[in-house]
């Protein structure tokens, strides 16, 4: 099988860590008769800046017809405002319906503040308040500007509906002998309905409704006010397996728990539609390190780990995640955002030889 | 000078935590020339329960006309949805025009996870998705309900103008000699305009402005996307100072800053107006601990000197932060949820004879 692979460095570390991920994807063993063809792509704030549009047709386009998946860096937010600017990965979840966001945070070896976690985040991915429809008018006393924030029961439904599915394979991953925290599959239902009843509401009802089904009859359900769930999030990290969410407490959350294993670094995400997938490392484009060689490229080797898992590809994926946790145990070719020296080539060496 | 204080102490653990409240009000010295008369007002889910109103207008009413400050307990969230029920919280925020939610957190002692934390989120207290117009239609494919969140230049600048008076009088507090991890004062503003350009970005763009008035001089200005202040606050708490948030993430990040300092039960708010101030402990109503007599009063004490401050007694408050932060540094008589044994009642008890 030969996978089609885009690839969107976007800006800053953006372009130093896809060339990672392609080189990980092309050093897989050929035992498990995988080939990959690359396409390089244009986004981001420097392709809007030469051109006037964050994300071209084009590279919409041959995502949508010559691609299997792809790997996005990320992108620059510019400083001040500037007119017409609009972030290109948002519009690609959009326009690719790429409907879930799956963030996985694990702690190897002894995880940093807080203990061991090993939870993932799935976010909606298409709504909330990322619908950015937005006005500006003039009230009696100065500008007023109102954003809608829309939950639909179908987006809802489904990204429940995913969310079910991953606790099922984290356990099927588990009744394999895989080492874990948890013994029983449990999906926390995230919202803030005590104050919007009907948006976050309907959110709650239909994610309670989805996980009801009999195929999750061994999942436990719970739910966590948004505020809550960051503060126990941070008191107890441990008792979390899937954590399901809108958009924007999706996002929130999956940098909150970022911080529990000690670097964005090393937080992966896969922006998952029906048969599509790009991985995207959870970090921005960090303008502050750019160009250094020093980027830690681990979640963008994870973020590929989690494209396989999506296109079906669950040996090579696990195959990626081994190499990753073999350098993060022993600890020795870490990046500076880990308190290690390496650079970014290093580390990508030091995972390689572990495949 | 006698303050009428009015006393709502809701559902929950807010019964006990509220009678400390006025318990510590009593006990300050007669030297501060300070008295106090109470008045007893309903509000909550069981008053919803009793009335079918959670909030009674007697309540709304003799707060605006016989109150100069109050204390709230909790309200609890109904665990599934009751049909008219509406927090009385938010409810009074509004109509009391209580702009600001002023919510210091600080690590006594050691603090608990990541070191020493000194810092306040100020709060924007009125609208933000908090203004509920919410409306739900049929779609294509189910229901969809929508919110609006909505954010003005007046209470923009207002809040961000609170926020800068907080970085002056706290640099005037340190100035007398008091410990303090901050050198120099610092605002940091917080919002998503990267995704919300026009609502988050007026709330910066205004904020910005606000602090930059001579008045603010002195005052150090940064910003942080909401994602990544979640992950700054966990990594590097002792970095912040005064911390400005459009309402949701002003709740989000309290929460969170809470986890920091070891438990919900020592965080104190303000909902703070022209000329009015009620205190507010910001754990909720802990229906898993109620009527066992373990609450922590901590929070509430705090907020009882939170409100002090802001009616302009600011030396009442001085004496109640030290009593309150002597059995602390102790150590000895902690509740529960502080990994002691105490009763509400024995804590009490002895933050009074430290006063
Ligand atoms: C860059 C930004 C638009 C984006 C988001 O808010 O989704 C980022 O924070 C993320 O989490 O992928
Ligand atoms: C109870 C709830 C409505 C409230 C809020 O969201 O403001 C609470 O979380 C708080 O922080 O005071």
């Amino acid at each position: 099988r030969t996978l089609r692979i885009g690839l969107i460095p976007g800006d800053g570390i953006g372009r130093e860590v896809i060339p990672a991920g392609r080189r990980i994807l092309e050093a897989l063993p050929s035992s498990l008769n995988l080939k990959f063809s690359f396409t390089d792509l244009d986004a981001g704030f420097e392709t809007f800046q030469k051109t006037g549009n964050a994300l071209p047709e084009k590279t919409v386009e041959t995502l949508k017809q010559e691609c299997d998946g792809a790997l996005f860096g990320a992108v620059s937010s510019p400083t001040t405002k500037v007119q017409g600017y609009s972030s290109p990965i948002v519009a690609l979840r959009k326009k690719l319906d790429l409907y879930a966001n799956v963030r996985p945070v694990k702690s190897v070896g002894n995880g940093d503040k807080g203990g061991k976690v090993d939870l993932v985040i799935v976010r909606e991915n298409t709504e909330d308040l990322y619908v950015k429809e937005e006005k500006t008018y003039d009230g009696p006393n100065g500008k007023i500007a109102e954003a809608i924030k829309r939950i639909s029961e179908r987006a809802s439904f489904r990204i429940a509906n995913m969310a079910g599915e991953i606790a099922l394979r984290r356990q099927r991953v588990r009744k394999t002998g895989a080492e874990s925290i948890h013994q029983k599959p449990l999906v926390t239902v995230t919202h803030k309905s005590n104050v919007l009843s009907q948006t976050d509401g309907l959110f709650r009802e239909t994610a309670r409704n989805a996980l009801a089904q009999s195929q999750y009859n061994s999942i436990g359900v719970e739910e966590q006010i948004v505020d809550s769930m960051v503060y126990n999030l941070f008191r107890q990290p441990s008792a979390y397996d899937v954590i399901v969410a809108p958009n924007l407490y999706g996002d929130i959350l999956s940098d909150g728990a970022a911080a529990l294993v000690g670097s964005l670094g090393l937080v992966p995400s896969a922006n998952v539609g029906d048969g599509f997938a790009i991985g995207e490392p959870c970090h921005g484009s960090a303008p502050d390190i750019q160009g250094q060689g020093i980027a830690n490229p681990i979640a963008t080797l994870r973020s590929v780990g989690l494209m396989l898992e999506f296109l079906a590809e669950e040996k090579a994926a696990a195959m990626i995640y081994k190499a990753v946790d073999g350098n993060l145990e022993e600890g020795k070719v870490l990046s500076p955002d880990m308190g290690g020296r390496a650079r970014t080539e290093q580390v990508v060496e030091d995972v390689l030889k572990r495949l």
